[in-house]
């Protein structure tokens, strides 16, 4: 993850994106991207969502669509200088206390 | 992350919430999630959005916000199968095409 | 305001998309059409996105998603029998109390 | 509906909250009602979600999400100049042609 990460920044850079990539124009393009990926999935009902990849098409989008929120996730943590695995870690340690097992 | 995303995955399954996390369901709240991450800028001005990581509290909501966005993307690609590394690695190679270096 | 909303509600009969319009749906079709809305600002600077309707076609995106947004808002009021403009007038009145004028 | 916008407007003004309603902050702000709205669904069912409005608490959550998510609206149509009812008098037309009854 850290070498994607990696080539996003140089490729941002390359393309003198950096002016555009404040951390609030990352995280709103994330949230653009995350309506995205559910706009796939908006009139589905939860049997059809549960066998969306079945058709290659719609599973190109799925797959494209993640592509990009976990672009814009990486991008928008290396600018704001988070660890996404050290940040979901810590967020698994605290969750296992508050939601007991049932 | 491989890791993070089976405990996330073992997580869920101990606590019976199955049948909540539809493909749909998971993409829904991976947005919800996004958008409390923008929430955060919402108001600032891109110099203030800048240096938001400088007061601490503000640094915590960053950080927890990016757990829950993470955390949701994993869970929704272990349940449509989608390695979400893979879907990035690819999309790049393809924008290294569409977007010419300037 | 009330006749689009019945011209919206009969529309989606004649078409028998009732069973697709549940809330939930209506919701996230209204928050993808929010995120669609705000892409066209994502990479706006605060100053370009005052001068944004000077394009006319971005004008024109710009009042198509406006359109979206109030469509799938009173639509998914219609379907839960919630009177919007009620709903605001009680908001403004108690936001008055929250926040006194500076 | 004019009458609100007009109160909305005042209310800002009175606070000088107008260098923070950039119309891009507004749809925003928009997208981030929208998704509030949306999270009280996430997890619910199509049969849960038809019954939302039964449950008192849930109810007054629904109306101020849905105030929120309007009174952004109009914000941003003062901002820009748009007039929300125009817009989607033409969407509709639009769509009639665009969508023909089953």
């Amino acid at each position: 993850m850290v070498g994607l990460q990696r080539r996003l920044v140089e490729f941002a850079e390359a393309r003198d994106w950096g002016p555009y990539h404040t951390p609030k124009n990352l995280a709103v393009a994330l949230s653009v991207e995350a309506a995205e990926l559910v706009e796939i999935f908006q009139w589905l009902t939860p049997e059809q969502s549960a066998v969306v990849m079945e058709d290659e098409g719609t599973a190109h989008r799925v797959r494209d669509e993640v592509a990009d929120v976990l672009a814009y996730l990486l991008q928008f943590c290396a600018v704001v200088g988070v660890d996404p695995l050290a940040a979901l870690s810590d967020k698994i340690d605290r969750n296992e206390h508050r939601f007991p097992r049932s």
